[in-house]
């Protein structure tokens, strides 16, 4: 089964230019959801992390599907405001402005490895701010894990100078 | 195991007064998590449904690892502006102002049922919205799930009263 033909590709959204990738389709077929959770495990066996945290809103999507087919605990990591519970808190830089990302104080410690779990990657901020927050609460990020990754914006190059493995199950090399 | 035991009260969030139900432990406790599905699957055996929707963004985290556990193809039901393709929309009152939800036109249509899921019911709104989303595509909503419900507020009401059935696996009795 080839998961690329469960992508589509929305132009102009959010913006003039941009090719929005649709998971959509993907989540609505059984048997791509299956296969695509299942290229997610040979990617990471189990036995190397503890926990899988998934990013809001959509890494919510594949991790949680993924922590059950696993058998790990799931932790959520989501804007701020979100989490009720006591947080500590990564800004990251946009192409104008700021954003921040929060995760809850006991959702990792130390002896923790945790794989980072999100849909896309692109320049990688999400996933950089969301690795300085595993490792500010004495974790150890096992890899990043996504579903799509647009090559062309070189978000992997980032992420590995920060030392993080990184594997996505769909590559994009074109605008 | 009692569930109940893993959702945490967090007083005054969002803000002062309210006794907010935190699912992060259950989350966090592989156990609890594979125990909790396995309860939705209970209620709604996978005979019962063709999909699984799950309401942005707590309601992801257990519609779509459910959708995996049971073989059904997963759809969000989203915030304005989130959704890529074409989408209906749905507003509904808040306590103070409106707000609104939308779907993908091509989500479900005639002859689907699909399992509304979400972690919390309050006062239902949400969940009518969703429902309403789901009827005018064509498609039939099987029932509704939800992790904790807030039996004071008396959504449930609201949405019986709509012919929907509703489940929900631990219930708050009193403010």
């Amino acid at each position: 089964m080839n998961l690329a033909e469960y992508i589509r590709t929305v132009p102009d959204f959010p913006k003039p230019g941009i090719g929005f990738k649709d998971i959509t389709p993907l989540l609505a077929s059984p048997e791509a959801f299956r296969e695509c959770i299942t290229q997610c495990e040979a990617a990471y066996p189990a036995e190397g992390h503890d926990r899988i945290a998934g990013m809001e809103s959509r890494g919510f999507l594949f991790g949680s599907a993924l922590a059950l087919r696993q058998g790990r605990g799931f932790l959520p990591i989501r804007k701020p405001g979100k989490l009720p519970w006591e947080c500590i808190r990564e800004e990251y830089e946009l192409e104008y402005g700021t954003d921040a990302l929060e995760i809850h104080k006991d959702a990792c410690g130390p002896g923790d490895r945790v794989l980072l779990v999100d849909d896309l990657l692109a320049t990688g901020g999400t996933l950089m701010a969301s690795a300085a927050l595993v490792r500010r609460l004495g974790a150890e990020v096992a890899g990043v894990l996504c579903v799509v990754e647009l090559d062309f914006l070189q978000g992997r190059k980032r992420l590995e100078a920060a030392g993080l493995k990184v594997h996505s199950l769909l590559h994009v090399t074109g605008e």
